[in-house]
C-alpha cells in the first residue's frame, strides 16, 4: 500500500486503474459534505463554504449522487464550458453516449471480470426468465472508453483520419460502499472532462505534448502552480510488446523533459499492465496531495475490441489508445476549488458575480433595469434573445433592510461586486460600485461596468 | 383510443400522463433510424440524411440509446444552448440532479405503484439480501420531478420566493418494448428542455402565459408554425378540490384566449388526475401531427411530497406545481427538425456552417489559417482560448480530389457555404465564397466573412 495516502482520498477515477480494488476507508477528511445524513466534523471550513453559497445538496434518496443547487450548477457549468473551449483547438470532437450497456459489451472490455463489483447492474421490472433475462441485464457505466471504442469501430478508418479525439461529459456511476461517501471527494455519481485519443505510435509524443501544455495552462488559471508529474513505467506484468512500451516510455520522458525538466519523477514498474501512464498531483493549501488530471496509454482496449485502421501500406493496425482528463473528477476538481479560493471565487467563473442594491423601494425600478442590462434577463417575453450575448450571474437584493446589512450579507456570500442604487446614481444615470476586496466605491455607468465585466471574463480574472 | 395515432408515433414522455400504459406497436412510421440493427424500410428519407450527415448510431449493446456523433453532438449541443439562453429569460434556474434514486422515493410519488413496469431497476453486484436488499434497490429516473421536489423540500420557502422554477437537462429513461425502438423517435434514453415551476394558485395565469409566449418564438425560430394548443379539462376522476380546477381552468382558458385566440381547442374531461394540461401539436411535411410541447398543471405530487410556502398570513400553503416542456424530447425535437429542413439546417444551427477548399495543396496553409480565424482553433497551443469568441464549426477539406468532386460532396452534405482559397485569393488576401442555396460566388475579406457569419447567428438565419 505504498500510495495508501493517495487512495484513501480519492475514488479510482481513472479508466482502467481500478481493476485492482483498493480497501476504502470509512471517512476521508478531506472535503467534507453538505448533507442531511450524518454530519461530519471537518477540519476545513468547506462545508461551511459550500452550504452559505448553497452550491450542492445530498439526500439518503440518492446517497454519493450530488444535487446541484442553482449556483453550484452555474460552476459546474462554467467550468464544463470553459474546457469545451479549450478541447475544440485541441481537436476534440464531443459525443454523446449512452450510460447502459448489455453485460456482452462488459465481458468484451474486461470490466465484468475485473471490475463487476464496483459497478451498477440494470435490469427492467417486466418480468424475464433464464436467457432473456440475461440479454436485457445492463451496466451502468463507470467509464466511457467502451462506448468509444463502439464509435471508432463502427467506420472504416485510415491513417489519414488519426488522431481520432473523442470527448464526453457522461454521468458515471461507480458503486462505492455507502460508508465511505463524502460530499464531493467521495461519490457515487460523477463527471469527467473525458477525452480518448485513437492514434499511431508516431503520434502519441505529439499528443501527450499538446495534453501537457494543456494541463499546464489550465491549473494556471486557477493558480494550481504546485503539481507534480508521475511518470510510471512498464510492470512486470504486461500486455502489448516490449517494442511498444519502450517506443512509449521513451516518447514519454523526451515530452516531459521539454514541458516539464524539473517537476516530474517517475515510479519504475508501476504502469497498469495495459500501458505506461503520467498522472498529475496536486498540492493543496494544506500541503496535501491530490491526484487530478491523468494521461493513460493503453495497448490492451483496442486489441480487445479489435479495432484498426488502414495504414499507408501494408496490412490493418490496431491504433493506441489515450485516456486523459485534465480535471479529472469535475466534482473533485470542484471541492478542491473550494478549498483552494475558500469560496472567493475569480470573477470569471462567480456563481454570484454581483448583487444590485437599490438603497430603498423607489430605487427597485432602476435596480432592474440594470440587472437587465447586465443579466441578459428581461421581462421582454416577446422577443428571443441573442444566441451571443454576454449574461452576467446578477441578483437583486430588494428586501427591506438596512444597506449595510445586505453589503454584509453579500459579502458573506462573496459576491464579486455589489451595485449600489439610490436618489444620487439615479439623478446622475449610474451606479456605484465596491468590490469584494476593497471598501473603496467608485461610480460608473452601467456600460462601463459591462466593459469591466467582459475584461474581467475576457482575462479570466 | 381516440388519438392512438398520436401515441403510435411517440413514447410517453411528459411528467406523468403515462401512468396508464398505452400498447405500443411494432414498428413506427415515423422517423427511420441509422442502425446496424434490423433496417427498417422508410417512406422518408430521413435515414439517408443521418447517414450522410454523421449525426448519430445505433447499437445492438444498447438498444434505445442513441450514440450522437460529432456532428449530431453539436446539432444537440446547440439546441441545449438556445433553450438555455432562452430559459434565463424566464427566470429558471438549472439544477443537475441524481440518476438513482432508492425505492421508497419511487413509492412516494407514486411512480413504483403506477409506471414500474416503465422503469429501469438498478442494484449493486455486490451480494445483499432482504432489507439491506431492498435498501440498497434504485430506481433510473424516468422523469425529473421527484428531484426537483427534494430540493424544494430542502429549504423553508416563503411566498416571496415564488415562483422557482428549475430546468433540468438530465438523461432519461424508459424501459420501452425493444421491438418497438426506432431511431430518435421511440427510444429508452432520452433528454428534455424540462422545467419545473412551483407557485402560487394566483401566479398559474403569468406563468402560462410566458412560457406560451416562449413556444410562440421557439416553434417560429424554426419556422414550424402550424401547431394547435390543446387543452384536456377535468376528468370525472380527480385530485384536489373543485375551486382549485376551476380557478385554474379558468385562468387557462383565459390564457389561451389572450396569446392564441384562434389556435386552440378543448378536449373535455381530457386532463390527467393530477391536473388539467396543454399539449402542443404540431403539424410536419407529410400533415402528420406530433406532439411537442406540453404544460401540466399537477395539484397532486406537491401533496405526495407534502411541499409547502409560508403565505403572507396564516397557515403554510402547498403550491401549485407546473410540468413544462417546449421542445418536449431533444431527441425528438430533432428528428422533427431533420424531416422538416430535410438536412438544410440554417447557418446558425449547422453542424457544418463551412467548408474551406483550398484548389490544390499549396493552399492548404491559407486554409488552415482561414480556418483558425474563423473557427477559434489554432495550434498555438500556449494560450488559453476566449471564452467569449466567437467559434464557427468550419472544415477543410483538402483531400487530393478535384475542386467539382469536393463541391458537390459538401453539398451533398449541406454545408452553408463553401470557401474557395486558390492563387488568386492568396495573392489579394481574400476568400471566394459561395452559398449552399445560390450559385453565386462572391469574394471577401475573412474579416467579411466573420461579420457574416456572426449576424446569421445574431439574428437565427
Amino acid at each position: 500500500m505504498k500510495y495508501s495516502l493517495q487512495f484513501m482520498i480519492k475514488p479510482p477515477r481513472n479508466c482502467l486503474t481500478s481493476f485492482t480494488r483498493i480497501p476504502k476507508p470509512k471517512y476521508s477528511n478531506f472535503i467534507k459534505c453538505y448533507s442531511n445524513e450524518a454530519p461530519a466534523s471537518s477540519a476545513t471550513n468547506n462545508m461551511s463554504i459550500a452550504l452559505k453559497q448553497q452550491l450542492y445538496m445530498i439526500d439518503s434518496n440518492s446517497p454519493g449522487s450530488v444535487f446541484f443547487l442553482p449556483h453550484g450548477t452555474r460552476l459546474f457549468n462554467k467550468l464544463v464550458q470553459f474546457m469545451k473551449i479549450q478541447q475544440k483547438k485541441h481537436g476534440f470532437d464531443e459525443v454523446i453516449t449512452p450510460l447502459i450497456y448489455k453485460k456482452k459489451l462488459w465481458e468484451i472490455s474486461g470490466h465484468w471480470d475485473n471490475y463487476k463489483e464496483d459497478m451498477y447492474r440494470v435490469e427492467g421490472n417486466e418480468v424475464s426468465h433464464g436467457d432473456a433475462k440475461d440479454e436485457e441485464t445492463f451496466g451502468l457505466k463507470p467509464m466511457n472508453c467502451p462506448g468509444h471504442c463502439l464509435i471508432y469501430k463502427r467506420f472504416d478508418r485510415s491513417i489519414n483520419e488519426l488522431p481520432i479525439r473523442y470527448s464526453d461529459w457522461s454521468s458515471l456511476h461507480r458503486n462505492e460502499a455507502s460508508g465511505a461517501l463524502t460530499g464531493l471527494t467521495r461519490v457515487r455519481r460523477f463527471h469527467q472532462d473525458d477525452g480518448h485519443i485513437f492514434c499511431t505510435q508516431e503520434q502519441i509524443s505529439a499528443e501527450i505534448m499538446k495534453t501537457l501544455h494543456l494541463i499546464k495552462l489550465v491549473y494556471g488559471v486557477f493558480g494550481l502552480s504546485d503539481y507534480t508529474l508521475m511518470l510510471s513505467t512498464r510492470p512486470d506484468n504486461y500486455v502489448g510488446t516490449l517494442e511498444e512500451w519502450n517506443s512509449a516510455e521513451t516518447q514519454l520522458k523526451s515530452v516531459l523533459d521539454q514541458v516539464a525538466p524539473s517537476s516530474w519523477s517517475i515510479r519504475e514498474g508501476d504502469g497498469a499492465f495495459y500501458g505506461p501512464k503520467i498522472d498529475i498531483l496536486s498540492r493543496d493549501n494544506y500541503s496535501r496531495e491530490h491526484q487530478i488530471g491523468t494521461i493513460q496509454l493503453d495497448f490492451q482496449l483496442p486489441h480487445r475490441f479489435e479495432l484498426k485502421y488502414r495504414p499507408h501500406e501494408g496490412d490493418f493496425k490496431p491504433p493506441i489508445m489515450i485516456h486523459r482528463a485534465v480535471f479529472g473528477s469535475i466534482e473533485r476538481f470542484m471541492a478542491l476549488l473550494i478549498d483552494h479560493y475558500q469560496g472567493k471565487w475569480p470573477f470569471w467563473m462567480n456563481p454570484r458575480q454581483a448583487v444590485i442594491i437599490p438603497i430603498n423601494s423607489s430605487h427597485v425600478g432602476k435596480a432592474n433595469e440594470v440587472r437587465d442590462l447586465l443579466s441578459g434577463r428581461s421581462n421582454d417575453y416577446e422577443t428571443l434573445d441573442d444566441l451571443v450575448n454576454h449574461q452576467f450571474d446578477i441578483d437583486i437584493d430588494s428586501r427591506a433592510e438596512t444597506v449595510g446589512y445586505r453589503t454584509r450579507d453579500a459579502l458573506n456570500k462573496s459576491y464579486s461586486y455589489i451595485i449600489l442604487v439610490g436618489d444620487k446614481e439615479l439623478e446622475n444615470n449610474v451606479i456605484s460600485l465596491r468590490s469584494r476586496d476593497s471598501r473603496k466605491v467608485t461610480t460608473k455607468t452601467v456600460e462601463e461596468v459591462r466593459e469591466l465585466f467582459q475584461e474581467l471574463v475576457r482575462s479570466y480574472q
